[in-house]
């Protein structure tokens, strides 16, 4: 049987673009990807990006774009208004939006609000991602733990979202490891997750999350007394100690969370949950969000997705 | 009867130069001030500074100079090893530093070492201050806090200092209001104690401090969801979460503690230990530090003192 592309998914974030090409089951034929990011784009940029990448991948003609991500919001493309909690992710495309300057049948997926006045937050693209692990991992009743520059907690239950938090863990690292007074003893692209400095780390931040500012200081205060052993553990021991801190704010023990992530980051977060003693399955980001984009497509097109 | 100028004694931090000569009974004949810290000199650049601070003061020949701070560091004028804990801070002056390179008498205090692995910390600069705190205000028995770019708490007991600790508070509030996915709602030197949105936030952080990363977030996501109204308390918010958060660390009710500082920071800090039922004497950082420097002086020259 010939694969043949239905339509073409992009999860367009703040410094990242990746499109592909998906057939009906949702698998990708093609791929593009860049670092033309909402962050580096003007409104008039979004159309002339998206189709380079169309023409790159030999996309068919009049072939309909789904979008997730940041292009959505009041700084990208066009906005696409959050959908408030509790959100049903199997009904996101309902608030999809068409996008109005260009010849072409393009839409992007709303954010989700949590319009609580002591816990107001906001995701866009995560959402799909959601989507796509109540499809591909049938979850129903789960934590879902999305780290990253901003990590995200959600609960879904019923196949709703029905709460999330925010931690800033991975920016605020990248600003300590590069441009604080802790800098001189750190390195953004070291690996952490074996070291026994982020273990010791994360179990600190677990056991008082509280203390976090103070810790922090150790990260300069520990090399200066101790000597070059220890600023050689200094990226993992910053590391250890904002992860520590997220999961003891947001994990829960007798409960199994799905972690999404791939790579370092998602070899840090497996061993700081096993210090936590908390239970987790772990899945690949991108084979989540293209199952979140490949079903919210084929409600919004059907009858491309029923030939 | 004609004040005599004895001493010239100086506060030499990280981004600040502050000169004074001195009399007798410690009070500032002359003043030199400007942003000629560390950060911006190598080791042979702080002769010149010194003595161009001397001819501008019209300061006697051969004067003496004591200097506290960050040119005691490994990347100052001259390296004056730590003091460790418990710290005897009148005898603070014994291991003063003679510098080398000079045709003067210039000696450079020490700072404290915390040699504890699992809370190592340093100070330098503050233990001066500390100094003058237990001459000035008869501090014996007294937790002080000194906020900061690094805060510093300290436990002064029987005129030794047993323990401290540091919050990166200040330094973080700079890198989250200037250079963070925040910092499109904050503005630095906005006035924040009297801002109700401050009190709020304060509140929040020493009731959860173990969610601070969590709580920062909101920065963003309240204005994002809530509008302008929300975002003109952004920065009022983000200090107070930040400081909120120190305090629960460090503070402890049923204590009359010490706050040193001045200006907004000490009106901040007022208030925030008000929120926290904490009460406080406050004094002004400079007076202290004269008066530390002014005792350790007159150990190290006696004669001076008592013509």
């Amino acid at each position: 049987m010939m694969q043949k592309a239905v339509i073409a998914a992009i999860d367009w974030g703040t410094s990242s673009f990746r499109f592909w090409l998906l057939d009906q089951a949702g698998l990708p034929l093609a791929e593009v990807r860049s670092d033309q990011g909402m962050a580096s784009l003007r409104p008039e940029d979004y159309g002339p990006v998206l189709e380079e990448a169309l023409n790159k991948s030999s996309a068919p003609l009049n072939m309909p774009v789904l979008i997730c991500g940041m292009a959505g919001s009041a700084q990208g493309w066009q906005s696409a208004p959050y959908v408030d909690l509790p959100a049903n992710l199997s009904k996101l495309h309902e608030a999809a939006c068409k996008i109005d300057d260009i010849d072409r049948d393009v839409r992007i997926l709303p954010g989700l609000a949590q319009r609580m006045p002591e816990r107001p937050d906001v995701m866009r693209g995560e959402e799909t991602l959601l989507l796509g692990a109540t499809l591909a991992q049938g979850v129903e009743e789960r934590t879902v733990c999305l780290p990253g520059t901003h990590s995200k907690w959600a609960q879904i239950s019923e196949g709703e979202v029905k709460g999330f938090g925010t931690s800033m863990t991975g920016e605020i690292f990248s600003l300590l490891a590069t441009s604080s007074t802790l800098s001189h003893f750190t390195e953004v692209h070291q690996e952490v997750a074996k070291d026994p400095h982020f273990v010791e780390a994360v179990a600190e931040g677990l056991s008082s999350p509280g203390d976090l500012m103070q810790k922090l200081f150790s990260v300069r205060a520990g090399p200066l007394l101790f000597g070059q052993q220890v600023a050689e553990g200094a990226t993992a021991r910053l590391s250890g100690l904002l992860i520590g801190t997220e999961i003891a704010a947001f994990g829960k023990k007798h409960e199994e969370i799905l972690l999404v992530a791939a790579g370092k980051l998602s070899e840090a977060y497996a061993t700081a949950l096993d210090v936590a003693g908390i239970k987790f399955q772990q899945v690949d980001a991108e084979v989540l969000i293209r199952a979140g984009l490949r079903y919210a497509a084929s409600s919004i097109w059907p009858e491309r997705f029923s030939q």
